[in-house]
């Protein structure tokens, strides 16, 4: 089968054999945002073209290709989810070259509060997590990014999560508001800095009077300008996983994700004093693979 | 006397009376950021003139003019400092139209960790909300705005304070983030949107979680996108109080501030069970009167 992680800056393509190791891998700049409208099957056909003459006739797509912006959308799915819901929400796709295509839905759950979270794409990850976890006991996933995820798992199925924006407040913290002006470019890495941010999220004052601090220990000359950017790094992901570990105690934290994000939130999980276990970064073709087993 | 508050983008001046009652009061555009390198003196001088010639010996200015970015540095004078400590560390000027020009130096203090933070321009507010208070007690001072200030008062003097970046963290997210994609301007007040950020703000999951819940709720329709805007003012507002709050029981808070942010903040308070009393957003100039008289 092939499998498909089509974001909005990115689209990776998978051959994928039954048990989900990859075949063959294919990684273009083509996001959804820079495919014109109507586009999307043509760019998938370039994309895919040898895998399909080669006798390959289903295609899952996960990502923000099922979003509003995307080819078509596929509606949240409420949780609980498995794989079972997930593939029979999946939603069938107009595209000539595969018997089969098809778009793997995003999840929707609701707090103690009742105020929604959603999802797209992270669920076919934590399907992936799901498959090499394997034994359908209680855990509690991280993907980290530029809006973490935080998943719970229980009987084989996500039974929640919640999204915590932290890459993204980072971003367009560093980039527009009185803390870039701080920053310069680090030699090399800053983990000291990373850490003093970290502890510093342990304290109080909540994180809008933290972020202030970044500002005023670089006017009194106790943070470099060199180490902004990994001070605020550290602030944001501390009261990330703080948040996190107030929410209840997650126990082992089974993490995903860019090797620079997992050395990071490793450091943030040693001070917090929480165990995890990595995992491969490239849980999404196995969750894709799991998927399209599930269909049959 | 002439009292100047010289911020970023404003310069407001005011003639004062022995009791800082303001005589005469201009206000302009050329914040510290408009005036060329050593244009100081010469917009100062346009502005207050017809003062100068009708007699007036002394000026006093404050707020970022007094920063590395204005016109010459006035260093951050330490807490707790109240008006003779402040008038005592004044920095005198070379301006040849006045027989005194003096710069107010902003204010350092320490949190319980020991982490620095600054204020350059709100300690004359301070100042001015000290002699309108009078009785030298304790309190707790709100300002809100780009930078809340929250400070606390005893014995006449200023002994800490805390900055949130409340206002600039909104205008980041409003103006770089997805959560200002979904915004649409609102038709009048929204006071039902902001009272539901404010409640947000008060349950579990921490700020970086509500804030994509900002996101949530639009995409599945239960936030409208003339909303959006409100809901994230009363989310970082409310953190705000919540953190103040817990940091200490702040009794009754004295709030100064323009009547649009005090409106929202009174509503904050009252979600928050804090009694608060008003105070006339004017008291810069009180501030600089009575640093003025503190000097003879």
């Amino acid at each position: 089968m092939i499998g498909i992680d089509w974001g909005t800056t990115s689209l990776r393509a998978y051959r994928l054999d039954e048990a989900g190791a990859v075949l063959e891998h294919r990684e273009s700049a083509q996001g959804i945002l820079s495919v014109p409208g109507g586009g999307f099957a043509a760019v998938l056909d370039a994309e895919i073209r040898p895998w399909l003459d080669a006798g390959e006739r289903l295609v899952l797509l996960c990502g923000m290709i099922g979003s509003r912006q995307g080819w078509q959308e596929a509606p949240y799915l409420p949780c609980p989810a498995g794989p079972a819901e997930i593939a029979a929400a999946m939603v069938p796709l107009p595209f000539p070259g595969a018997a089969r295509c098809l778009l793997v839905p995003g999840l929707l759950t609701r707090g103690p509060e009742g105020v929604p979270d959603v999802m797209r794409g992270e669920e076919t990850k934590l399907v992936g997590l799901l498959a090499e976890l394997g034994d359908g006991a209680a855990a509690t996933l991280c993907l980290p990014g530029t809006h973490s995820k935080w998943a719970r798992l229980d009987g084989g199925r996500i039974t929640g999560f919640a999204t915590r924006m932290t890459g993204e407040v980072r971003a367009v913290l560093l980039g527009h508001s009185i803390l870039g002006r701080l920053s310069a470019p680090a030699q090399g890495p800053a983990d000291e800095a990373f850490r003093r941010g970290l502890r510093r999220s342990r304290e109080r004052g909540g994180l809008l009077h933290h972020l202030f601090g970044t500002r005023a220990l670089g006017l009194v000359g106790e943070l470099a300008p060199e180490g902004t950017d990994e001070y605020l790094s550290g602030l944001l992901i501390g009261h990330e996983v703080r948040a996190a570990v107030e929410d209840g105690a997650p126990g082992t934290v089974h993490l995903a994700g860019s090797a620079t994000l997992c050395r990071l939130y490793a450091l943030a999980f040693a001070e917090y004093g929480i165990r995890h276990r990595q995992h491969d970064p490239d849980i999404a073709a196995r969750g894709l693979a799991l998927l399209g087993r599930t269909i049959g």
